[in-house]
């Protein structure tokens, strides 16, 4: 069964709550979770109802119970393997975070075209030349990129990995790739969630501006 | 007018593609823009009537007109000053992440608890005691926090931010807060992009799995 795209982020962030509460914490309720959300509780219930997970009235859900359908749902179990394309500060700092790992993203090695940068290891990734990417997609079997080279290589990289053998690029570079159809591409766009955050006439605005 | 999340998000990709075109390039359609992007370029026409810029049959969107309506529309020219909390992996990337000042986010100065970061300068901006967030929020008018502390710390730098004077606090970590009402938290959700853009079968997962 497919889920939509938002609901996936929701059950994740759901996931986020449970993964807090203290050990003696037996059951939640959808109230105590939408409130934390700033969402509706009936979005909860809806989205929980997918998982076959029903709340019991005046009770809530159990707590151990709602995590394990989560991570079945939604995979955090079957580890995906990846490799960060870029070992710049973007791509270090996400080779370092270590919570990707709990939620099925093992990220495996990094690449980058600096004779500076190649050799090194970050957070036990070690770094190899760029060119080394399709005989390693081959050889550890990954084809998920995370790319964060610099914006004016992404689209020149992107074509690279596509003949390198990745099918997955999740893209975190200001710049729209032009890849064969059957890449998948994923925009992680800081800029555009930023926006919608900031969109609003509260914000308040540097005076310098013109 | 208030604009949908989600087209919030498609202009600012529509903006990265205008801004890779060669000088040369005068007039774009809605046909190249939506392959670009794998949507249907009903999509793009629909969102481009927003910005009331409509294009021309057979020759297109004017680029320079275009960049500029979506410019204008969702306020890259009005600069958003920020406070990056946590001068660790992450917050040092954010500092570093040169195209934020492109569209509007200009992150002023960064905050950690650690004697060891504190008064160093990352990228231009130098890194406070956490303790003088209020004061220099008051001072510079600031009211957006961007928060990538260590998980276990997140729940309590948000309510220490809270009562600092932010108001909008851009959520890294994979942490729920729980702040007052009156406080704007946007989840970046990064785990739960990776597993809706990896929740499909076609996804090679590690054979060392259970």
């Amino acid at each position: 069964m497919s889920i939509p795209d938002k609901v996936i982020n929701r059950l994740t962030l759901y996931h986020f709550i449970l993964d807090d509460l203290r050990e003696d914490e037996i059951f939640i309720s959808s109230t105590k979770i939408a409130k934390l959300l700033n969402i509706d509780d009936s979005q909860v219930r809806k989205d929980l109802k997918i998982l076959n997970n029903s709340g019991k009235c005046h009770v809530g859900y159990n707590v151990k119970e709602l995590k394990k359908s989560i991570e079945e749902q939604l995979g955090f179990k079957k580890t995906k393997d990846a490799f960060v394309i870029g070992a710049g500060n973007l791509g270090s700092a996400l080779a370092k975070y270590a919570t990707f790992k709990d939620y099925g993203l093992n990220i495996l090695a990094m690449f980058d075209n600096d004779i500076n940068k190649i050799g090194k290891t970050i957070n036990g990734k070690e770094v190899f030349d760029i060119s080394k990417v399709g005989n390693l997609s081959k050889r550890l079997n990954v084809d998920i990129a995370i790319l964060t080279v610099p914006r004016e290589y992404a689209k020149g990289v992107a074509n690279f990995l596509a003949g390198a053998g990745i099918k997955y690029i999740w893209n975190f570079t200001p710049c729209i790739l032009d890849v064969p159809k059957d890449i998948k591409v994923w925009n992680e766009n800081l800029i555009g969630n930023f926006l919608q955050f900031t969109n609003n006439d509260e914000v308040k605005e540097n005076k310098n501006d013109k």
